[in-house]
């Protein structure tokens, strides 16, 4: 009977639930093409896609709504940044390959790599006249250079110095000469001694494996003369990616922290899992799904290209030095454990929470929606 | 003259993208009200909540009506994916708690703490007679163990043993005795040798604000009689929970790693960051999603209890012995820095690359899936 009384009613239900998301599907059809109308008009009047300022004020707004309406405003905004990076991809994809000085000359140096590749299809997409330069090709190096309004240096660290030696010579007194290199501070240096003209150093913080620029980050540090500069700074941005500014000398002590130093710890973890030749599939077993995520992080890291690292870990004395620093601050904590000296880690524990400040709120907010995404999927 | 033209369009547009945006919160709402219902429905007729064949038929429906209305059909089964899940939440929340055994006694020791509270409340919702033991009411104990069937120890790892010991005489012959605690060697033995009646080992690998069990790991190790306390294996599972068979050795080792091991590295990192008074949000604004969740994981260490990770850092000698390895081996890694061994290092990356195996192309996938989500989100 209760059968009976169960199957009757769901029925109902079920088709109103499946009206309300029909018309939920009518209302994001009409919001794409109001999207659209803004993407076209950012484009005649050339607008930058991505407005921080507007995203985060529609979500405010909506959280706000959202409650009013009994609704959980986190669930809300995890819907309306789905809804929202779509309309955002969905413009820049019609707008990423506006070309700034679409028609200008740009020389890939090491255009083969991947890196380099990738810049080539950017630049070529946007109606740029790109000229690749490999290692095995120098003797081209004078004819490519003639009449370029940028050469762009992307080889491997160790060779980006030389490199930029051997080209400099080449280059038209008023071409842009840039560099990708993971390290600033003696490339700039480098290209700003072997060439008189506008100079800027670009460290793209992602893979060449990327599949679109959008919201990736690539860090500019001027060296001569930004106001001939800036067109590619402005391109990079058109392409999706937010452009940072830094110092040379800060840029590298960043990067100790946010690759070499975090770089080696993973390296370092994963070694000595290796040295006790841990069960990985066993203890995933056992894992809450923020293990899963923690040791992701780790397996990553060895899927990758061990060169890649290594120059990344050992690129100046500087990270070596740093490195050793981390070390020793480690070690001298197992000091503490062999006392048992509870209280001395909850005081610096407490101590680190307090110097984290909100950061670590956020970093628990966010982590704790990616292991719900992580639930879901896997 | 194009700034105007800009501003007088882009006006119109955005107001109506927002009061779109409006509708859909209004039909969200009338959505969950049908959901609401739904779920009373199915808890009255004692239906399951989570029926996969309706939630791909709906998907398989709103992909085709997407299409037609010239929506992404991948980004439409996100959205509804989100949304569908929540309605899931909210009927798991008023349905999950059918109870194995219904109208049994539960005594919880600790259950006025955090963890111990919420597994009374999930008791009490489940229809069990739940009774609370507090340190401050142990004259209570004996009235409170009168016909009980299951004495939950709750209480911090460093009483464990002694609460064991202390309530095990009160206890009926045939009443489960069941821990919380984050170790199993120990607290099992010690149940063992006291009580004569079934054993059961828990740790459940999640925190107390836990918001549901829903995929939650639960470890069981059984100590005697597993005939008799499998009810509450059943019981967990019903609660959404996934229990997961070990011994209490194999348990401890592999918490050794899954959690003193990772959250000692993890403090470690923090506190380097802490010493070195890294500018956390200036790094931020250079960092590639990877690092911004990297480093999420250390910041999220330190937004909770300090006492926590206390005790599982300190818990066991094993433990502490555990972690002096660790810092020997990453000691061991700094003479590679000092000696520019480039080629050591990536020697010994590839042999871990291929020691971890498929584990690591899986890692990249899965986390590059996450830093998806966090770029669509933040």
């Amino acid at each position: 009977m209760e059968d009976t009384l169960f199957s009757d009613q769901i029925g109902p239900l079920r088709n109103n639930i499946d009206r309300i998301d029909s018309q939920i599907l009518t209302l994001l059809a009409k919001r794409q093409e109001q999207v659209e109308q803004v993407a076209a008009l950012k484009k005649q009047c050339d607008m930058p896609v991505y407005h921080p300022a507007r995203e985060e004020d529609m979500i405010s707004r909506l959280r706000t709504r959202a409650r009013e309406k009994g609704l959980d405003p986190d669930v809300t905004e995890n819907l309306f940044r789905v809804i929202i990076r779509q309309s955002r991809v969905k413009q820049t994809f019609s707008m990423q390959y506006k070309g700034v000085r679409s028609g200008a000359a740009v020389l890939i140096i090491g255009g083969a790599g991947q890196m380099g590749a990738m810049f080539a299809s950017l630049f070529e997409k946007s109606g740029y006249r790109v000229r690749i330069l490999t290692e095995s090709d120098w003797e081209a190096a004078p004819r490519l250079c003639e009449g370029i309004d940028l050469a762009l240096v992307s080889v491997p660290i160790e060779h980006t110095v030389a490199v930029i030696e051997k080209i400099a010579p080449f280059l038209p007194a008023g071409a842009l000469l840039a560099d990708l290199t993971s390290v600033k501070k003696d490339p700039v240096a480098a290209m700003y001694k072997n060439h008189t003209g506008p100079v800027l150093g670009l460290h793209p913080l992602f893979g060449p494996t990327t599949s679109s620029l959008d919201k990736q980050i690539i860090v500019y540090t001027p060296g001569r003369d930004m106001t001939a500069g800036h067109w590619l700074v402005e391109q990079l941005g058109l392409w999706g990616a937010i452009p940072v500014h830094a110092a040379p000398v800060e840029h590298d002590e960043i990067m100790e922290i946010v690759q070499a130093l975090r770089h080696f710890a993973t390296f370092c973890f994963g070694r000595f899992l290796f040295e006790k030749q841990v069960k990985i599939q066993r203890t995933l077993e056992f894992s809450s799904p923020i293990y899963r995520l923690e040791l992701g992080m780790v397996g990553r890291l060895f899927a990758q290209d061990a060169g890649l690292y290594a120059q990344i870990i050992f690129a100046t004395k500087e990270r070596r030095q740093l490195l050793k620093q981390f070390a020793a601050s480690l070690t001298q904590h197992i000091e503490m454990l062999e006392n048992k000296d509870i209280s001395a880690f909850t005081r610096q524990f407490d101590e680190i929470a307090e110097w984290f400040g909100p950061f670590s709120d956020q970093a628990l907010r966010e982590s704790t929606f990616l292991i719900d995404r992580l639930i879901e999927r896997f």
